[in-house]
């Protein structure tokens, strides 16, 4: 493996905390610890990620001279490290709590970033096809942050991801998409 | 105006929260000041909401005894003001900058959430119509998180918002979902 660049760790670290805030919702709307403790493990990452990146900034700094680009650096760094820290304490209520989540959970639905869960039916047209190749994001507005199949998880899965019969899917979208979503894979 | 219940006031700041995210990043990609600061502008809301969420919490605490709930509840809107942090101290690297930005920049481009601009054309077949009517979230996959009017911004535009020729609008979505949108207004 070659070593990342500080421009694609940054944007790693990006991704991941976006997808740890979706995971983090979605862990409390359903009450799921196990989505819970994937956002502590996705915090590891991040945090080992922020030290690259700031390790990184210093050596480059020590090359070009260039000291803002590597506050810059530095600073987008932890900015996503506070943004991830967030996405962790929602994920602890979850992994604390003590059933106060359907007073919360009613309130999450109206969210504009609605989240929702379709199962992927018996002779769906979406079965074997990638999320690529079904465009579910551009074609219904709901990105899939999570697939549960039998009982393994797939989190953030990318566009070469499978969709396959009984799957779970936990979507993220406008509110409007859900019904798109479930039209697309025949839910 | 009707006091906000403690559900509604945590739905603002979660939607409000992920406002902010985008609007540091659109910042950011296109070394913005004015977006950047209005993302400041809306962290002194979600300060606000935070601390009504803690005093309303505990007042209910002592009408239903349920310590636990109230406890939910202040966790969670603490941990939506880290995640609005976070945005903060990404508008601030905008804020202070020194032309450091396109080597990000460029980073940002390649985010599974990619942030484009789209001006609507004269004689576009979406001027007039509202966001809502034209669907954009789901048909496209792309959020409207600014419209840019002459000199005033619309922030996080409702469905009601209206589309008219010569706005510019900043949204964010797949990668595919640009093409889309351009599609969509004729951009």
């Amino acid at each position: 493996m070659t070593p990342m660049e500080i421009e694609d760790i940054l944007l790693e670290m990006k991704d991941t905390s976006e997808l740890m805030i979706d995971l983090a919702y979605s862990a409390l709307l359903y009450d799921n610890e196990e989505i819970a403790r994937h956002v502590i493990e996705l915090e590891e990452r991040v945090d080992d990620w922020d030290e690259e990146v700031q390790q990184k900034a210093i050596e480059r700094a020590l090359e070009d001279r260039d000291v803002q680009k590597a506050l810059v650096f530095i600073r987008l760094a932890n900015s996503i490290e506070s943004i991830a820290d967030g996405a962790v304490l929602i994920a602890d209520v979850v992994l604390r709590d003590i059933e106060t989540h359907p007073v919360v959970a009613a309130a999450l639905k109206e969210s504009d970033a609605a989240i929702a869960t379709v199962t992927v039916p018996p002779i769906s047209p979406a079965a074997g096809k990638s999320l690529g190749e079904l465009k579910i994001a551009s074609e219904t507005g709901m990105w899939i942050i999570a697939i549960r199949r039998g009982e393994g998880w797939t989190y953030g899965p990318d566009e070469n991801a499978r969709v396959e019969e009984g799957d779970l899917l936990i979507a993220r979208g406008p509110v409007e998409g859900e019904k798109e979503l479930r039209a697309l894979i025949g839910g």
